[in-house]
């Protein structure tokens, strides 16, 4: 076990019928809220409305800012800035997914900010955040675990880079969840959120520094195995409580330092791939994701053939006694897990070019760069994404 | 799923040499602190001194309140908080296992209450704790959680009751653990430690409200199975520090609040009737629950076979296909194993006579009535205890 802190205070507030106390938990923090959303799906399925009267029964003044996109942009945030600045916000409330969740930290930190562009720098670690607003969250899509973590993911359009800032003033203080929010997401929503879940897990299972870490192994194996039957049963009845709830908890336990206290230092070549992936071709990230992680893995394997195995014997009870061999076949059962859902698997499935995979290696070695992941070169980035072709 | 509210704010730091921190954490709540601690093993194994270095280099003034002994009594902790007064104390630091940790809190509630008697109503859930000094921990044991929950145990000694409080307020705002202070722990001491981590999890995983809890019954079985093969390593090697880590860890993921997120109201039979066990006879907390826990699950294996079978299949790979059978194996295996690594499993081993089931049992309901057990009569107690005579 690796030394660790592990300082978690977001509230989390769980189940059917809880959007209610949105406004007591909001009220806590100030009484001028920034509401921020996306592109309005939130007026059409009821929650939009079941906020907003619990922020007038809170006697809480709300300006709003919508228009947030998946792959949430820079630009966009800066505008939020802006508002938060001219209309005196006390407290940012977000009610979405990862993107939405990510745009409001971004505006509370922004907020603190001696100018629009010192807000970049914080994603590419140049300046650090040294203050925000209070942020609260609604979530209406689970895979980010943003609503329990310090982290944001943002786009600057210009260069198409997507980078990530993290810091405990950004941390979410209270975050709602409410599971029958995802009844009306998509199925392909629903499987591009799973693989979400799970590739933050494995990444972390794979990329660490504990040679011997069973207790981490058995919270990953477990939280994979409960996503993984729920989105199968959740694929044929969208409206399946338990599933969802499953899903909706798990995806927080998955990321929000949970299953990495203990690992050391933890990297993320599957999602540092991906990024450009949705940068430069604005795929939904856990689309992007079924593509990388089964190619990274590919690459990687020979490094830790045991671990594999493991993954593979543990998750799809693979028999084969040799190590490399129960590897490979994890990796092909995953793969075709991914397919099954409906998750795009390969580049060509994406509608990617092979062509373009020097441009993409270009684009991801930027990220290697500033998340100091030094033996992801040009080259590297490259070879594995041959390795994503289908 | 049930509905839940999840909010653990405590900042856990863990590894080794994290004990110089400790004045760094305390500092952030006030100059003055009070420091309890137990018998004084704490300066036979020099975790006194790395404490004390600590705060001296945080220029913090401190106040000792020592002589915390196991299954700790109210009276004591009113000294404590008689001492915090006359100190004028801004923080209360526990260096010590649960017992410890547990008079801490009850200090720093106290310290905030009208009165000594209304101290000893918190814990019958007369009054309410609104209040209390910040609390800071080091563990030298590992099993309550406390150091990451809640709650706190007490016993009174007049009419031997030993009764729980659990307020937000108590809960400590950071603990630091280093798992090389366990290594001086005594082999009957790390057995019990395991015992009580186990029971902890097990009471929610078979008393809970929710019918399908698959996610809560892997964190629980990926748990207990870390726990076991590292006490086994332990009692082998008292200096593995992974062992040691791995119990550490588990044993605050056993009792925060993590396995039983989810599972609606849970109820802690086996604690209940040990509670019993230890206010009367000063048995160990953890060797009277190698006693109740095994009894009460033979009592009440009928109720849910098959939940019972799961357990003894996914621990103990039983592999008899009859869910009763199973069951019983399972109750079978988790009691030898109890015996295996030294902790008694029958009121007789413990030294505590037959003829006093009536006694106990009357105790035992006391707390089963300020608990709101209703179904556990006298009665039933008793019955319960008639399956612990070995």
């Amino acid at each position: 076990m690796q030394n660790f802190i592990f300082d978690n205070p977001t509230r989390i507030i769980f189940g059917q019928g809880m959007i209610a106390r949105t406004g007591g938990e909001v009220k806590r923090f100030g009484t001028k809220v920034l509401l921020v959303y996306g592109q309005g799906s939130i007026k059409k399925n009821g929650i939009y409305d079941q906020v907003l009267t619990s922020l007038k029964e809170a006697n809480l003044s709300v300006a709003e800012f919508s228009g947030v996109r998946s792959n949430p942009v820079l630009s966009h945030a800066l505008k939020g800035i802006e508002l938060a600045h001219s209309e005196n916000i006390d407290v940012v409330l977000a009610v979405g997914g990862g993107s939405v969740i990510d745009t409001a930290k971004t505006i509370a930190a922004g907020v603190k900010a001696d100018s629009g562009d010192d807000v970049w720098e914080f994603f590419t670690f140049k300046k650090k955040i040294r203050n925000a607003l209070p942020v609260v969250t609604v979530v209406t899509v689970s895979a980010s675990a943003s609503e329990m973590n310090p982290t944001a993911v943002m786009t600057k359009e210009e260069g198409a880079q997507k980078f990530t800032i993290s810091s405990p003033f950004i941390q979410p203080r209270a975050s709602i969840l409410d599971p029958t929010v995802l009844y009306s997401l998509s199925p392909d929503y629903s499987a591009f959120s799973a693989v979400d879940i799970i590739a933050h897990m494995l990444e972390g299972y794979f990329n660490n520094r504990e040679p011997e870490s069973p207790l981490q192994d058995r919270l990953v194996e477990g939280l994979m195995k409960t996503v993984m039957e729920s989105t199968e049963v959740i694929l044929k009845d969208p409206r399946h409580y338990n599933a969802r709830a499953n899903v909706m908890w798990s995806a927080i336990l998955a990321f929000n330092g949970l299953t990495t206290a203990g690992m050391g230092f933890v990297s993320f070549p599957a999602h540092m791939i991906e990024h450009s992936l949705s940068a430069l071709y604005d795929v939904a990230h856990g689309a992007g994701l079924s593509i990388t992680l089964p190619g990274w893995m590919i690459y990687a394997v020979n490094k830790s053939p045991a671990k594999f195995a493991r993954l593979g014997r543990e998750i799809f009870g693979i028999e084969e006694t040799d190590d490399l061999k129960a590897a490979v076949e994890g990796i092909d059962s995953l793969k075709r897990w991914f397919s099954t859902i409906g998750s795009p698997t390969s580049l060509k499935e994406a509608g990617i070019p092979e062509d373009d995979i020097g441009r993409i290696a270009e684009n991801a070695s930027a990220t290697a760069a500033v998340w100091g992941m030094k033996a992801y070169t040009k080259e590297v980035i490259s070879e594995i994404l041959h390795l994503c072709k289908g």
